[in-house]
């Protein structure tokens, strides 16, 4: 229990409060009146496990849902259907060209200073080997750096960058780019220890690149206790020696979809709140959390607005991406078929940090934007979800991002998503379902109140664009 | 901080003190003068990350040590020779046969409502399945009275005993004789949820029994995330198929050995205190903490005596075990090769519980006993690991302490030992370098007090047995 506040110390907050709220525009003062609506949202949606359960049927159901691949497509099917029986509007699908690799069998098996197979998994759009493998010893290097000093070893050997987790961003270049630097440096193939700050001999693929001018090679993720395991016999003087075998490849381009569905807006039916994530995962990965969870939550999200009948005075269209994963065409496809709409689209949010417990918002938008979206998260507060921070989308909206509209992410307890990302254990049981709950809830609130108040939202995402 | 102590107070502790005093051999109220000795045995051990890099080294060299393989005996080779380099006395390696289990290749394959592959491991001392597998439906049961209620349907299925984990002792019942169970309700395979709290997709292998008048039936488990995806396919109306296939197989024993090194007591050498853990590991798991942990940790407590001249009025054994996991015969043998010393054998203390932080030990025998190690653990104070509690001791130092012989086991933070316990995942990584420094100190500081006090240590393993 906090002690009273003194008098003069209350007024002095009352008056910065009072200093703000003349800044910002008319509409956000009135925030407060969507508080029995959003907090009729969230009763109904943290009521039930409804949303976990959907989770876990559509990861049991489909498993990996990995682009070219017919689960996908079988499992996108089942969604329109469900959806329908929902009651959702304008529930169909939009045809998305996406890329299709094939992981086929692969090992890596440590030679010496002893025999044993390594956990490994290829990384997506990886070449693969001769159908011998190719073997060689093993050169561990703990950053570019350290391979640019050491490049006159590197050649003709395989080399590992061993770099422990630290930011995804920062360590996922190694993912990116560790065969380009690798071919360059003149190695055979590329390992990389898995990208997570935590494992149980778990390999994380994920997508890597080559370079035109480039030679390419293969390239594979140990587990991060097999990564240190190479170091360590480097660290004694052994010469660690392995055997790559990938039957990796890239087949044409296969269709899969895009699926939309929307509540219609009762008054400005033309204008859009999107919100969404994405329906493909890694093909090794049933992506309960990436992206499962934050289909759901955006698909749950308007199936209790028609539960509760809430019909906005906008439309608010759910879209689960197909091909974040490998290519981002889902992304790049809604920008192009609905272009002519861009300027319709009043707000775009994207679930796909995993549905752990939410913390509200991060936003890219104008300063005018940021504040009347900051009040709506205020609305979050019962559930903890009401920060909403400078900075954030989603891979998914990057496209239409980038045409102006303002863009938000679902921000929740992160502390964990790493360890399961683009692994087998992405498993509904690491998902609370309280957690996805307020998850939904958090989505609901957010795009409910964006799409039903009088004024829109600012259009742009640049921060200094009052429009 | 604690508010001042009131004097009346004080007086009164005082008092209660002096009276335990008076009930404990008189031995106990000089520890304090080891505490010299103690403090060096702990800044030696925690001086530099010897002892983790020793369970690296072995970890590393030789992989899983398993019972009746080319790999385990090899590790031994490997630890008496570094132990006579480190200038042990009376290295040497006593005879043991144990079991011969062979794992070979297995497979569980979800066959509907769709085909993927589950994790799982063939639990030790199962017998395999026919070359073409086993197919059967599944019965999900989460206890053995629900097998009990349900056993009309689990005639000609396969039972999956899907267990939450809540203690090792109570959930592991499900491993050792799932299969008895199930076979005698007429199931034709036994499928267990790994035995953990905790998995990235890791099944846990561990050993199960049959019963001399119930038919065998293969018996295997499966990661957790499976397990509960089984359930829920079940709990949703599937029914779900599966095929079990396993080349699991019993040989004849195999020749293995313990192995012994001393630090030779200076007065009274045929007095024993032996400190160990045990040599072998599961066939699928490095096992670093499980044992090659309590093994250093006993190895370098000692070793550390021999480096700082502190050679005690007694002799300290240590004793690393063999087939501790699937026979506990190095244990047995143990006891049968020291038969006529048993008498002479002070105290035995075990660390088989992963050396983590250490927070004391756990002890069985007198309470006179008790007492003195109580006075010895406090010495612990400065590294935490001074607890002393009532309980305890360790498998391979079962079969002595059945003959009278006091034991104790080394007890430690023990919140992630399940979570890799008979796994793949159990590699140095998962240890710090300073909980196991601090856990070869506890291991030093007990067992060089243990041996260096002119009084030994009562008898005897009940609580009232006074000598």
């Amino acid at each position: 229990m906090h002690p009273p506040m003194r008098l003069r110390h209350r007024l002095f907050i009352l008056s910065i409060a009072a200093a703000a709220l003349a800044t910002v525009p008319a509409a956000a003062q009135d925030v407060a009146r969507y508080r029995p609506a959003a907090d009729s949202l969230i009763r109904a949606a943290t009521a039930d496990s409804a949303a976990w359960n959907r989770i876990a049927e559509l990861v049991d159901r489909f498993g990996p849902r990995f682009s070219g691949t017919p689960e996908l497509e079988r499992a996108i099917d089942w969604v329109l259907a469900q959806m329908r029986a929902d009651g959702l509007e304008n529930v169909h699908a939009e045809p998305v060209m996406v890329p299709r690799w094939v992981r086929g069998r692969e090992s890596a098996t440590l030679l010496a200073p002893r025999e044993t197979e390594l956990h490994m998994l290829g990384l997506g759009g990886s070449i693969g080997t001769p159908a011998e493998g190719i073997e060689a010893e093993v050169l561990v290097v703990g950053s570019f750096d350290e391979l640019q000093r050491r490049a006159a070893e590197a050649r003709g050997r395989i080399v590992l960058f061993d770099v422990p987790f630290t930011s995804y961003g920062e360590t996922v270049q190694y993912r990116g780019t560790g065969a380009i630097a690798a071919a360059r440096a003149g190695a055979v193939a590329s390992l990389i220890r898995s990208v997570g700050p935590f494992g149980m001999q778990t390999p994380h693929t994920g997508g890597m690149r080559y370079a035109d001018s480039v030679r390419q090679i293969p390239a594979a993720a140990l587990s991060m206790e097999d990564a240190m395991m190479l170091r360590r016999m480097q660290e004694r003087g052994d010469r660690p020696r392995v055997r790559l075998r990938m039957e990796a490849h890239t087949l044409p381009d296969a269709p899969s979809r895009n699926v939309v569905a929307e509540i219609r807006g009762r008054e400005l039916p033309d204008e859009v709140v999107v919100i969404g994530g994405h329906i493909d995962s890694w093909d090794v990965s049933p992506g309960a959390m990436d992206d499962a969870g934050g289909c759901v939550a955006a698909w749950e999200a308007v199936r209790l607005m028609k539960v509760l009948g809430l019909r906005p005075r906008r439309t608010i269209r759910v879209v689960l991406w197909t091909n974040e994963e490998n290519g981002l065409r889902g992304g790049n496809a809604y920008r192009d078929a609905h272009r002519a709409e861009i300027a319709n689209h009043v707000l775009a949010i994207e679930s796909d940090a995993g549905v752990f417990a939410p913390r509200g918002f991060g936003f890219t938008g104008t300063d005018a934007a940021f504040e009347v979206l900051r009040q709506i998260g205020a609305l979050l507060a019962p559930i903890g979800a009401d920060s909403v921070t400078r900075g954030g989308g989603g891979a998914d909206i990057g496209p239409i991002m980038a045409l102006g509209v303002p863009g938000m992410g679902l921000e929740v307890d992160g502390s964990r998503y790493f360890w399961y990302h683009h692994t087998s254990a992405d498993t509904p049981d690491k998902l609370d379902p309280r957690d996805v709950a307020r998850s939904v809830a958090a989505m609901a609130v957010m795009a409910y109140v964006a799409a039903e108040m009088p004024e829109r939202i600012p259009f742009g995402t640049a921060p200094g664009n009052r429009e």
